[in-house]
């Protein structure tokens, strides 16, 4: 609630417009459902025909399906990430549009289709082993309304495949970098495009990978300039961040 | 080089308008002078008025002048980072011009004024120990042409202090969020603005912030969507981030 | 035995109203039962109603079935923490008023009702996949005879959840804090209240939140003051100072 | 502002008691001043006599002079911890009642004598090298109003000599331990009291101590019940938090 | 070989009672069966009864077999540790006399006895989830013949319990303290007896335990003298060194 | 493309010899095949016989046949490594030839044989457990056409078992040293011998070997001269740079 | 107080022979002096000669001074560590007899000779910069009367220096092995003898040594049987335990 | 010693040409000089000309100049590595030809020349403030006979600076790899040559590089086949084992 509308709904109250029960309704009043165990938040939906988002892991099937079926009488599209196939074996009688993508781990549910962006979020990954996270950001933008254009296993060790792909690369807008080992990948790449460049480690790997921690200190101490970083295998975050500079 | 110029090379190399000695020149010729113990890069000043960075940590007095001297004979802007004090003593009796920013240990010399972006960026800060490096994005940001409104000490444990400023914060394209301890700010930003958010942990804190790990932790784990970490202290890193975005 | 009790056992040695024997008896007894494997502690019996506490990780179902004979033999309260529900099913059938949370993976067994406080704590979660720990903690209180309030899912990416259901948690003599991933959600409410406040950072997470470091370090951060922390997922521990301080 | 506030307010703009104006600048309007490098939050001083409390610690002098000023022209009581001798004579010129503990790096300023309570804190330590952490949670107690009773050099190596001081931690209302090394005194005392206690590591020892990391990791596992812990050194926090329960 | 010896072998090659190439072979020979992927070190076989010891984690069935074969045509002792119950069904049936330990994980083959010390090794553990490494520890003690006295379940939260198994702990030559969690037990216990005592930290615990190196670090930062640490859950070896000092 | 064929290619296109479009695509286009989810690099096959290899750990037995496919469709030797017996169960019947060394989890396929080196690589290891990784290094090493010695189970633990295969260790061009627990065999066999050393940590071990990390340090901080290392476990690189030396 | 003590004082408490007064005295009293900052703790004067240790780390010199005079005027000897040169010129003046080792960091105070043991310790170092944590382990073996042997820079990057003095630490009852960097040096010693081995990681290194981490590791992961550990550089405790074992 | 020496040995005792005294001392002696605190080994000179090496840290000024001594006195040639301007102010009066490279912080004597190799090292660091561990590097090299190519400052971000220099780099033998912060150029520039790579980290960056610990990890994890990697900052090393290969 803004200055203004604070001032509108004061002068209401002043000419009686408005009672001070509704006023004190109004001023206390908060735009989710609470469903005892979740708190779903209504805010996105202002925004027409964006998703909302439903992280499952550690929510159990019961849960999640509470939390569909809310989303769902309100006609929302719906992303469910980091879930299982069980789980999607669950939703998918309830709801028969729901797609899921199995290597992303995601389930999509769409009422309204998102317009799509003109320009486009590049995803660039170092290894075939990284399509997980890949295919996790690749489902997110898109379902935030953006094109992309995947480019994987342009990991350093042959600099020449990422070189043959840098068109690509050097036409989107933003570019997420999708690495796991050694991590290198994101920095060869901000040294080559001047774009923001979102950095995702991933958990391939193996030893003093230590699950990701090695391209997560790589990404982190990147020499290039204008790398920022997300959490190990989150292609989720970096495809939310990569979305809210695409539509700028 | 790209696949028009390559073209248009080999054109006049085959109508004889380029000699094959000249083709091999350009075909191999690289933009970056080299000093011996630093390759100075050149891409940038095509750019008009972008300024070339130094990291000045870890090179001696010597090696910063003399990086100085190649960049001012070019007459480009000069931004220097990690500076100290003694370094700028050496350097202002040679170049008059160079301004030093003491808490954000940059020095700036500017030959050509950069113009300035209509939109802002926002830097946002928890505690007051921080402002180091909100000074260091703070010069950062302006070298590089981008308007910037400072938000400081709205930490979390008073947290009516950041509504206090959440229209000057709501209002900027891009958002800056640099904190200490236990990095908290960034994440309740971030779920109250639809902007991109570059977290910036700080080593400020004791014990068990471990130099900045805590807060590092903490922006990488943000349960709020949309939000992108650097290096702890990296103020530089992150408005150099956030000058892509708000310039784009 | 304190120093009146130690006098009065040396008055009746001397007046021969208790032989030496016996006084050696005393003063080398201990309230404790052997079983071998475990030395069980009646201290807590000796306040009415209050439960003994079988930690059952590590222990196997032998041994936790010999621990609930000796403590039902004396027919005091017991609860059972990190009880699987294979454990469960082995118990049921031996005691059949044994109840079991399975979110909270807790047995209760009540002989006596324990009276229950006026005042209560708060329990307050930042997302649904906390709820294993929230129960768990919510176990204990209730069966250490404290009146308790939940509130869940109200994490700091959306905070106006949390504002909505402010009234309750300040209404509390002490408050629980229950958040995994970056854990912000102790300092946010630390800053906002002015109760003690025990935080429990949780396992929740993936990558860098490292199995609840990334939480814990956090809420030892704060910069909220007032905030104390237990082990990650340590629901119990937090209820049982949580209900020390509010049964002062 | 609680829902009975907020609706008199209404009732009053109704009525025209308040002009629309007024009523937007109390709403809006938050207790806090804004210094440019620090906003002072007033809401503490609400409480009378309460000190205000300034972490020092990366703070310029000049910067903390400034809030002694802002907090000073109110006549609330200052307290302010990490602060070093050369901060202190600085202050002291400017404010000759401020008094200075030397191992605890806490300057006090006192405007109005704050009463004391009839409960006590014991502040409990494992060696002599822990005083200085003891200091500062004592300075801290005493200006926050609490009675305390130190008892000091008991660590678990000799336990007979903590044995001859039980009856002093049993009398608290609430234990803080200090303790470095293994920090094993915190187990070994909650085992033996039924109080809350607030376990504090500190950075005390070397090698494997890990600059406090090795008893900041025994006191989270401690097998004890009750036992609840701050940051490493973090004397103030655990001292503040006592305060709230000694103060119930 | 000892100076010795050497004289004597030279002594006999001179006096021709040695050929050279008895003596080469004699210079050149090494205690040890070569298996192809396992040599066997026939050392310990020259003291009478003692066992050959065979770690078997990472070991194939097969290869464990055949060490067996190897060491039993020798008739020499085996003990057999962190041996699954798998591994055993595989022995039993070519090795009828072979027992197995099940909490130990130990088998052992015993074709002489071992004459028993006087003396005992005291084996004091923290809690009941402690078990299987105090039962590696007391087959090993027993299996190179020592007497052993077991006292567990005696952690610091009940330091009564402790204190009245004293006697049997202060009886011993040498003690070995088994304690997970925060391990608080090795410094107690060596503030109380004058005899070396061997800490050895184990997994038991969750969270910030992190798989015994809360216990670990306790024990190596110990504030009572006397207290050396083998690895976690290394029952083994901490009963080998302990019988080393036993037998002195 | 070097300084010679970059001449001559811009002298046949001035000479009309090849065209614009031909030059075009030369000086654009890269030795890969893409799969679409994998790049294959073909710059190995250029070396007469060298094997391609497929690091199978994350990629989808779909995946892996596909490379197969591509591999095999120019008849070049595969060499895949981490590759699951289930894995192996579905190439199988593909590829009638493939090999599978199970300890090592490698298969290969041979289509040409490599010709052998008459200089050998020492592969020297500490334990039985280490085996997996001595295999993983002997099949990667043999496969690029180096002959090899195996020297298993010298750990430092019994030195003498060492010494006695001394002659064969130092008779190599190169020694890759495998160990895992405290790693120490790196140190002495560098101290031994005057050639390079390449060592590997392996994760065999528990406890404070967290995973091979203790051996990995041991082996980066050799007080021995000489020593490399590598990834844990990781027996391909090792012997892929050993291969390297060895082939010189 | 042992079961006997116990007996005997009721026995005369019963017989009037002790007051209840005294008794309690008894029961009450423990041995050590309370300084207000420090317990000095009397136990170990009971044993003639034996000498009191106070660790200086962390303690004023006005601490130290107080805590020499306490101990002084009981004229039993003191072994002080951690001491620095200034400490000393502090202590000199006031007790001329005092003794310092510089590289051990040590003042010895004697007031009467302790006898020497016939067996001896066996104090092994890797290498020249290892040589302060050994003189603190000679330094306290010493003043606990035992008789050392040293045996200096014979780290495993060149064996056969330690095998050239391998009689005098086979000669030893016990020994100690003190090693930075990779810290290999233990495991070769304990698989050379058959006595117990207490090994002592040091500081010793650069870079992945980690301030003593990967020696400490190296140690507690030995493969060889019999090593026991104490903390990084602590050369007091080793000294002490193996007095200890030494002495049985 | 060897098969024959031993067996010519044996020989002349028999033969009565040595005597046993002599014998015995044969195979007794070592080749090391013993000054006490540092046990000098000689293997080294019986190679001609290589340098004796020094590791100064740790060392006391007198203890280096005695090493000195003893070395000069057999006149060869001295490395001494980590040598602050101190010790050379030290040294130098003693021995007027020791030079001195202050960023490599190494003092060289020489007597005797050194013979060149023809095949040379390539030392390709990242940046300018790697200089110190390249010097290190450098001069460890020469002084073994190496020729040797610097290529600085071709870090990933400006990867066009690499390719300029790359035909440098590809005509060495062997490549030593230099780089801090994120560590990528070692897997750029093993992925463009086929030499074997040896990657030195540096602990050049801030924050999340953890002095080294994130260019390791890169290291050790590098997708590029044939990288092996020493310890943080050991440009000797590097150099060493680079030397091994490069002579071979």
């Amino acid at each position: 609630m803004n200055q203004n509308q604070l001032e509108s709904l004061l002068q209401k109250v002043k000419q009686s417009e408005v009672t001070i029960e509704d006023a004190m309704k109004t001023l206390s009043a908060l735009p989710f459902d609470d469903l005892g165990f979740a708190m779903i938040d209504h805010h996105r939906h202002l925004r027409v025909g964006y998703p909302e988002v439903i992280y499952c892991e550690g929510k159990t099937t019961e849960q999640v399906i509470k939390i569909f079926d809310n989303m769902s009488s309100r006609h929302v599209n719906v992303l469910a990430t980091r879930a299982s196939a069980v789980l999607y074996e669950a939703i998918k009688p309830l709801y028969m549009d729901a797609k899921y993508n199995e290597a992303a781990r995601v389930i999509t549910l769409t009422y309204e289709a998102v317009p799509m962006t003109d320009d486009y979020i590049a995803i660039v990954a170092a290894g075939t082993s990284d399509l997980p996270v890949v295919e996790e950001a690749y489902e997110t933008a898109v379902a935030f309304g953006n094109r992309v254009e995947k480019v994987v296993d342009v990991g350093v060790a042959g600099i020449h495949r990422l070189f043959a792909r840098l068109d690509v690369i050097r036409g989107a807008k933003v570019v997420v970098v999708v690495a796991g080992m050694e991590g290198a990948l994101a920095s060869v790449v901000a040294g080559l495009v001047d774009k923001p460049v979102i950095a995702v480690p991933t958990s391939v790997g193996y030893g003093a990978s230590f699950g990701g921690i090695s391209a997560l200190l790589t990404m982190l101490n990147s020499c290039a300039s204008g790398v920022t970083v997300v959490n190990i295998d989150n292609g989720f975050g970096a495809a939310y961040a990569a979305s809210q500079i695409n539509r700028l």
